[in-house]
């Protein structure tokens, strides 16, 4: 192989980590891929650091100890997180996504790759000291985001269903009430999907009640792991008070109880602290 | 702004890019970004190009013409797409996984955001050139892979469900016969979700009697949008004769019959081409 220049590594450096945020890679991965000295990947990596930071591209750590090496991750800074979720809340304001019942048009949001990538570095910049081992969603529509707040995260994601599939093996069956419907409904996890004494974070689409988060609480506890988190991408202002609290929304909504139903939609408070 | 370098120049772009698959990006746009001639960038992404390319990180294209710029593409080569498969089934083979029934665990690799990454950019490779409008699956364990695909085309990605849910507002609705079951089943679309005169990707995660790929394809008449291509994680050797035609599986599940079944999976025919 001919010699590589500096911006020849740099760039696929760039790639590797960014395709594998939150992980950590030794200097010596790199020397080998490069076929160059520890001090000279040092150095790339230097420059590295200060072009993400630059280009609000995210974040380059080096880890020391004996497990060290170099880590990227999606990290998105306070004022692009605000006014990316600000501009978002005013696409989704109006009259023209609101739903017979009060519901509100999201689904192409939250399947729309970009979009739903931006949402979760968002997220998993808030979680990252959290150190989940995994996320955990409900079937179906949160699914894409907590996708991307996994990867993001460095971590497998978890999906509980809404009944047990034969496909999944033996299953733990919990039952919740659902805060949109009053119903008793079934939520069930494959037994091999997770560990006891992991760190869970539950992220999903939208927070109204909040008895279905409840669920997954009270799921992760007969797995015996610990809830870190809990992350939306939509809450409903009312009710106020939800049956679980503490968690990180993107953003807030209040429809208006007009003949013409209108959605206000606004960034919520922490992301604009 | 610092006079910025050609390394930390290359390093940002690459990032964005890849960060955007299948988007064309205006030389402009770098130039305004960097504060750099065109003769400059064009440079700078001549390098870009060599380096994806050695690395195996994807493709550069310079598409021309009133529309044109520089395109990153997560294209596969060949070989590292069949012993990323090879590899992938190999771990899957064996007891372990079967499931009563016939069926086999596949849950932690279908949300894995590595792995399915991998999958969508394998995929993708392959209908890149069939130019989709967007990807659709069926919910719910096709989800993942089907939004990588869909990022990697840059597309956005379109969920069929079980029944149509009051917040996706007036949704057309079709039966199929599901494969497995023989049942007649519901399957719903959003009107929004797709315009017709669109082109369909179809991905999901398992084919077996091809019943509801059948069922998304008679959905996609429905919207008058045509199906450029199917693409499955995983098919099931029997039956041989399914309901679908022309589809592309990542991996071929045989499961042997015996009083202790074994699942034997090997990478699909066109992959080993």
């Amino acid at each position: 192989m001919d010699k590589i220049r500096r911006n020849e590594r740099m760039s696929a450096m760039m790639k590797i980590l960014s395709d594998a945020p939150n992980r950590i890679f030794t200097l010596s991965y790199f020397c080998d891929l490069f076929g160059a000295a520890k001090s000279t990947m040092s150095e790339d990596i230097d420059i590295l650091r200060e072009v993400v930071g630059q280009f609000g591209l995210g974040e380059l750590d080096t880890v020391t100890g004996a497990a060290g090496g170099v880590r990227y991750r999606a990290t998105v800074q306070p004022e692009a997180a605000r006014e990316y979720i600000a501009e978002l809340s005013r696409q989704l304001s109006g009259q023209g996504r609101v739903l017979p019942g009060g519901f509100l048009y999201l689904s192409d949001i939250l399947s729309s790759p970009e979009i739903v990538r931006r949402m979760g570095d968002i997220l998993a910049t808030a979680y990252y000291d959290a150190a989940p081992d995994f996320v955990l969603t409900m079937e179906t529509k949160g699914i894409p985001v907590a996708m991307t707040t996994a990867h993001a995260l460095g971590v497998p994601l978890v999906i509980a269903r809404r009944s047990s599939k034969v496909y999944e093996g033996s299953a733990v069956n919990i039952n919740y009430v659902s805060g949109s419907s009053g119903h008793i409904e079934t939520m069930s996890l494959s037994r091999r999907a997770v560990k006891e004494g992991q760190r869970a974070l539950i992220v999903d689409d939208f927070l109204k009640g909040g008895g279905t988060a409840k669920g997954m609480v009270d799921l992760m506890h007969e797995f015996s792991v610990e809830v870190v988190g809990m992350a939306f991408v939509m809450e409903t202002a009312a009710p106020g008070k939800k049956r679980v609290s503490g968690q990180k929304s993107l953003m807030i909504l209040d429809i208006s109880q007009d003949e013409q139903p209108t959605a206000a939609i606004r960034p919520a408070d922490w992301l604009m602290a």
